[in-house]
């Protein structure tokens, strides 16, 4: 009678029916792309749907068949269901009437759109659950000046820095080498590494066509570097394990694309147990009261035994899967215990109350 | 042949057409509809719409003959034209086709939804030109325990704080009395000031009432209190005058409320020229780079000469346009000086070059 049940399917009590929304009109809508194929590929025991955002902000519904790359660099995307938002999901109108796809999404959306708060913005005013950063924790990880506002009055150590704005004209103080980076953008575009004094004005330039504000930081050579991703769930953190990355002076924009196609579990960075309970508190402190809802990734530096936060991941590429022993458990833990965002209901009682002393 | 013109139209080169967008599900929603209805009355040289976003986060356009406040708690805007967003307009749908809303909004919405960013991020989605604060912006404003985390960045001083979760247990290290304000509010929602520790656990439960993170304040008896608006316009700051607000211990709702309906200009507060001059050297610092596109007032206190930040306030009521001398100029010049966000153009160059390499 019920020939699908077999020790395996039993074993899969953390199916989860999700949709992931992916795209985005930014600089990483085709990383966004892989990520999006990427999770597909290793989301087996999940019961999946794809929405995809495109350049002009519209959105469609992606039959998981069609999810390789072509589909949109060729624009068939467009032949697909458009959808609209709605109170509580994403709808599609057609002469037949219309047809809603809610439950819980992931904001796969990397670098803007997604990561700096207007996604996160978009689905609350609907009223639609997601896995992904909430608002105002985009503010503090997708512009570096705010991570920097952040590390500070929580007193988590980060690499000196000096802001500069769009036109204006002050001198560096910090010593070259420098590495120059767009205070907005992931995925390494725009950033320099600047070796002396005659390269730094056109790293600046360079910067300045991404992002009115750039952020630039002493280069630390050889500086030890480690990923840790994690998320809260039920009051509680989960961590993945620590991956010292592969060692590039910095990743382009190719080589991190490939990073965002990552699926194969990688092994542990030999580092002693102090270390690593050290950047799990660093990770917590930057995590609590702020990224609840989310998996994020925090890149540290190491430098003289000392921890420092270099940069928040609110949506890394492909969810960091590779760094979890049991990603689909761990992303089902974290659809089940997703902030939940009470709309206020709106009163008028003091119209009521002053349409009835004038009516006196 | 132009029987309008007379020396009174020429004058009006000002004249703008605007659309106020107000409302909003949250506890300032009434408060919302009163700014509304004051601006009404202040602009009259201008060619105003009104579009108001309800408790349930629908948009109407508002026939301005109706805008009382009495049309929208008898529900009587639900009558009125429903509009959806697109790209570029509000957009109203009927069997006759649909009809576009466009050109400048003012973003009117006090509170939730307006003030935390939720707005700013959907007007931006669908590219609709707005004056009012950006999504970064109202992180750093909405939240008092992040409009501290800036004073610190930015070096502005501010009094003293304690931040408390939900759920946490710990002393508090302030000696009373201290003043308890849930973190996210604004019109003194869920505030009290605590004379004594016995009063302070209740003063908590009522803050928590509100938001899950709550901060606590030493209360300064007697400070001197004073207000300042303004904006940028063209890369330069342009200032009202500084009021001494009414001295009251706080402001209860009912007094805000009020507030929001201001439409007699103030006199100036007698203050020495010095004192002026730091006052917009902070609200400087905080706007720049930050604010820009919105019109905003910041509150300060001033404690043995020293300037200290109280508030932000990205949307303040009425707009206060009690602080200007000619409200309807300054508005025009912010109107015409707002903030491009310039949409990117999504590429698949790394998506062509992969497909070519594999065709090879």
């Amino acid at each position: 009678m019920c020939p699908e049940i077999t020790s395996n399917t039993l074993e899969r009590n953390y199916i989860l029916k999700l949709t992931i929304l992916f795209g985005g009109a930014s600089f990483e809508h085709e990383i966004s792309i892989v990520s999006a194929i990427t999770l597909k590929e290793k989301l087996t025991t999940f019961d999946l749907s794809f929405v995809f955002c495109d350049g002009d902000h519209k959105f469609y519904l992606i039959e998981p068949s069609k999810m390789k790359a072509t589909t949109f660099s060729k624009g068939e995307h467009k032949k697909m269901p458009e959808l609209t938002l709605k109170s509580g999901a994403f709808t599609h109108k057609s002469m037949f009437g219309s047809k809603e796809y809610s439950g819980v999404f992931l904001n796969l959306i990397h670098g803007g759109d997604g990561e700096d708060g207007v996604i996160a913005s978009l689905l609350d005013f609907y009223s639609i659950k997601y896995i992904g950063p909430r608002k105002e924790a985009c503010t503090f990880s997708y512009d570096k000046r705010f991570t920097k506002y952040l590390c500070q009055a929580l007193t988590i150590k980060s690499v000196a820095y000096e802001v500069f704005y769009k036109n204006e004209h002050k001198n560096l103080t910090i010593s070259f080498p420098v590495i120059v980076k767009p205070a907005s953008l992931g995925s390494s575009i725009g950033v320099s590494i600047v070796k002396e004094e005659s390269e730094f004005d056109y790293a600046l330039d360079t910067a300045f066509e991404y992002d009115n504000v750039v952020l630039v930081e002493p280069f630390i050579e050889n500086v030890k570097e480690y990923n840790l991703a994690g998320f809260m769930a039920n009051e509680k953190m989960n961590f993945s394990i620590v991956e010292e990355p592969q060692k590039e002076e910095f990743l382009d924009f190719e080589k991190k694309y490939m990073d965002f196609s990552r699926s194969e579990q990688v092994s542990k960075a030999s580092i002693e147990e102090e270390l690593v309970n050290k950047l799990k508190t660093n990770f917590e402190k930057v995590y609590r009261g702020l990224f609840e809802g989310a998996l994020i990734r925090c890149d540290f530096f190491v430098v003289d035994g000392e921890v420092l936060l270099n940069e928040i991941n609110p949506i890394p590429g492909s969810m960091a899967n590779y760094l979890f022993e049991n990603f689909e458990e761990s992303l089902s833990l974290l659809a089940n215990s997703l902030p939940h965002n009470k709309r206020v209901k709106v009163s008028y009682d003091y119209i009521h109350s002053i349409s009835q002393a004038k009516g006196k």
